[in-house]
């Protein structure tokens, strides 16, 4: 098969009108007028952000989700993306039709569709990355440099569970001892949860947004730093599921069991800056989406990010999140 | 160094303002009144598309131009684009430096900026893809699909350099025969030349265009299916550049030679179908800026490419390029 029937085999059935079916080396679009575009790019790494050999309807699902995640912080909607696959030869087919259904399935769930890109082969690790399109009303993107002193640090569903994932994939938790719940914390891993219905909420009541991918300590660091401001995090306040409860209950150090949530990464939830006389708005378009809205922390002027215990005092993190260099 | 002061130090001083000073993990852009956005994603991997090892300005250089090279046979303008680089370790500070010192010089040459994107590491082989953007007159793009029976079958530029470029680079070329001719092959096949200045004439006389990757007849092919036409190709007609000239009459077979010059790819040139009416107009632009235009043929009804010699019999193509899978 060569690339072009590839295209047209796999691809093109996901194709929108500004994807021109896919016939064409480009895509072709003019954002409505008074909308202005958001565009993000993530790229995922075999063996880096998904385990070896893992190609399927979930790692599709994973990639558009980790896109979706940036457009959605920024209070955007998502409308269409580009789509880059370098692939090696153990992908089968079958793997082709898994994934293309996990694309099919998350367009449809998100109101996305295909545009364009590239198909490549690699001798190496396969390596997927989308550039994503939303659009917000021209001037309402919720940018990362917009928190102001006095707002409040707030958080979108729960963090740590992909996190608690990853060492459930990586056979670092005692799988007998939390059998229900590693199969929670798995499925967040391969497949996060953004809360895309918050998505408006976020750009009529943020000040700052950002989504969690690094670790939110870190990603706290990134929104401190574009914004100029100091941000204080109780630890105490990050809000958990019950299965992450449930682990809690078995670490020894409190404190440092949850730095470890707070750092792990992969939550693909939104950290916002609301003024204090929008929280109850938002709070409550939150929980008439059914999503967890959570304050946790505050803030000042200053720089940089302290995490604090439930006396206050400040609790030293070594490594705020992933790193790649 | 972590991703964060990795993109501080090396791209931020490449951002446009649409990246948000490469602070945000989007980028937020209006296309101006009147224009629409033409976007494009072109991906290189290191040892398919670049030699192992490889990391330099050439090789940004190249990136960037792969993606021009697509913009441009739309009749676009680039203005921006979306980076994601995938490194391993091997890639040292210096080729950073080096590499991000080819975007600069592209940018410059090409008035493009750099809007953001992602840079993570992987195990294998470098994977870097562009998204870019430019824009048309709403649409003013120049699709595959608008080839007419009647019109002329029209390249830009000189065919089959980068192809022997690739063959002296995997030594499959005298090169003590050819010695002068090897350093110009070479310098195509890692920096391709695209007809950037022809991109408003393409925009305003040309029916229908892509720009050659693969190779000229699989592009042709691209072309003839797109526009539900059949092209047909004089061999004797393809350009050719004098050191390409030299290397061609030391071959026995003529034809299997120029066969090979159009189907080995990487030409970055465009293939364009012109109404007749038209042709005087384009070349005069293409004279004007100093590019060879020519034509190579003519369309009909039907379907598919032929390939014909001087005499107008047809020439069997086994292979018409490059394919992935």
């Amino acid at each position: 098969m060569n690339e072009f029937e590839f295209i047209q085999k796999h691809l093109s059935g996901l194709a929108g009108p500004q994807g021109l079916g896919l016939l064409d080396d480009a895509a072709q679009w003019s954002p409505p007028r008074g909308l202005e575009a958001i565009i993000s790019t993530d790229t995922l790494v075999e063996g880096v952000h998904f385990p070896d050999k893992k190609f399927d309807a979930q790692l599709a699902q994973k990639l558009i989700r980790v896109n979706i995640s940036d457009i959605i912080a920024k209070g955007a909607d998502p409308i269409g993306y580009m789509l880059s696959l370098s692939l090696n030869e153990k992908v089968s087919e079958a793997n082709i039709f898994a994934f293309c259904s996990g694309l099919a399935i998350d367009q449809q769930e998100y109101g996305l569709k295909l545009w364009g890109g590239d198909t490549t082969r690699t001798p190496g690790p396969n390596v997927l990355t989308i550039t994503i399109f939303g659009t917000t009303p021209t001037g309402k993107m919720v940018a990362r440099a917009g928190a102001q002193p006095g707002d409040l640090l707030c958080v979108s569903g729960y963090i740590g569970e992909a996190y608690l994932g990853l060492k459930t994939h990586l056979k670092q938790m005692d799988t007998g001892k939390f059998e229900a719940e590693c199969a929670q914390w798995l499925a967040k891993y391969h497949v996060p949860q953004p809360a895309f219905e918050l998505r408006h909420g976020i750009q009529q009541l943020a000040s700052a947004a950002l989504d969690i991918s690094d670790g939110l300590v870190a990603d706290a660091e990134h929104l401190a730093k574009a914004s100029n401001v100091k941000l204080l995090i109780d630890i105490e306040n990050i809000p958990v599921s019950d299965e992450t409860r449930t682990w809690l209950r078995t670490q020894s150090d409190q404190n440092m069991a949850k730095v470890q949530l707070a750092t792990g990464g992969d939550d693909y939830q939104i950290l916002a800056a609301v003024n204090p006389n929008n929280f109850d708005k938002i709070r409550a378009i939150s929980k008439d989406c059914g999503i967890q809205f959570t304050k946790i922390g505050r803030i000042e002027q200053g720089a940089g990010v302290l995490v604090l215990d439930k006396n206050g005092n400040e609790i030293t993190v070594d490594q705020p999140g992933y790193t790649h260099f």
